[in-house]
């Protein structure tokens, strides 16, 4: 099974790298981006029989491990369950 | 309009963060993960008509500042248009 872990500064935090990511792309002429902020996502690959049961475990290691709770958020997705092995 | 970036280290390239959060994780008694490569996430809001063409400066971006071409991959999603307020 292959998951996505998404680990993200909280709203109210601020971005000291997206602004200065921001700034960079404004210097170099991309005037059109408003706000920018940089995350982490881990891409995960599982033994693992339920979709449920890993998002369970996934979400356990996010508040354990992955993810620090008082600055970041964090979002478990389930990227494929393992039983379609041809699609992309 | 809004936008995600994802950029990886390419797949032959070694990430020694990834290995270091599998093995702390191993650790904690998450033996189901067999494989852990972390990579960044840009989330952006752009000021952009046409989702083709904001694409289109995305991936100009990417190769120009965000991704290094020598060792990482990218990838511009188009979360949302900007058109339809009222989904998730």
């Amino acid at each position: 099974m292959r998951a996505r872990v998404f680990v993200r500064l909280k709203r109210g935090i601020l971005d000291p790298q997206g602004t200065a990511v921001k700034r960079a792309l404004e210097g170099l002429g991309y005037q059109e981006v408003r706000e920018l902020r940089v995350g982490k996502v881990l891409e995960l690959e599982l033994e693992a029989a339920e979709p449920v049961q890993a998002r369970g475990r996934l979400e356990e290691m996010c508040r354990r491990l992955l993810a620090n709770p008082v600055t970041e958020d964090f979002q478990v997705e389930i990227v494929d369950e393992g039983r379609r092995p041809n699609l992309p």
